[in-house]
């Protein structure tokens, strides 16, 4: 489970929007702990949002998916924004990280049967998923409200 | 608060992926039951997600802001992703809806005073969000987990 809310501390505040920033490290952590993220990728020449489960592993996002729309845009190597949150409507409070990067789907083979011990067990159980994406972070960023 | 996950039926199973399908009936409702989404716009070359804290009225997402990309996009008239979800990692079940449309700031001054009074607070309250965001869904899609 990520930490809860009142655990995470802004590293400053943005003099644009006053909402927290979150650090390099804290944000890390958010993502080696939540399981649920969302894959924005370029389809027909507009956004989509596709909630996967995934894992944080070697600094990079992985999850399996079944070919279509995620696979292909990470065959066309393009830069996705992979988005993870957590809300609470109570004290209307939460954060948000948002990694930039490119996805490939990993076809070498060695680098695959790795990935296979990790432990990631897609939440889709019904249908084998056979193709591994992998997001390589290039900018990553989070933000709170408290 | 959005209905719980065992309420939602799947209208269809989808043959790609065995995923659930929802109706529009039941995207409509979701959306009308949670208070926070995501818009996906796409700057530098790159798509970027972002929470807010939103409202489904008459048949639109509307959301406040202050000025920045989400701003810069919308009065681009960029077709936008909005996305909504819930998951439960105790029994991997879950579901999203995504809306696609054109996004555009409200300019017009009967139309903004329309806003201000369906009661929807930022929860940024720090400083006042002096714009609105309207997003015209084109096309909407729910699929569920359970």
């Amino acid at each position: 489970m990520p930490p809860s809310n009142e655990a995470i501390e802004p590293s400053a505040i943005d003099p644009n929007n006053e909402m927290g920033v979150l650090d390099r490290p804290t944000c890390l952590e958010l993502l080696a702990s939540t399981p649920i993220g969302r894959i924005a990728y370029t389809t027909d020449q507009h956004p989509m949002v596709v909630p996967v489960n995934f894992a944080w592993h070697e600094d990079t996002i992985v999850f399996r998916t079944l070919e279509g729309k995620k696979l292909d845009a990470a065959a066309e190597g393009q830069r996705v924004c992979f988005e993870i949150d957590h809300w609470n409507p109570e004290d209307r409070s939460g954060w948000s990280v948002a990694v930039i990067g490119p996805a490939r789907e990993v076809t070498n083979f060695a680098e695959r049967e790795q990935l296979e011990n990790i432990g990631l067990v897609p939440w889709a159980k019904d249908k084998w998923r056979p193709a591994w994406i992998r997001i390589q972070p290039q900018d990553i960023t989070g933000r709170m409200l408290r």
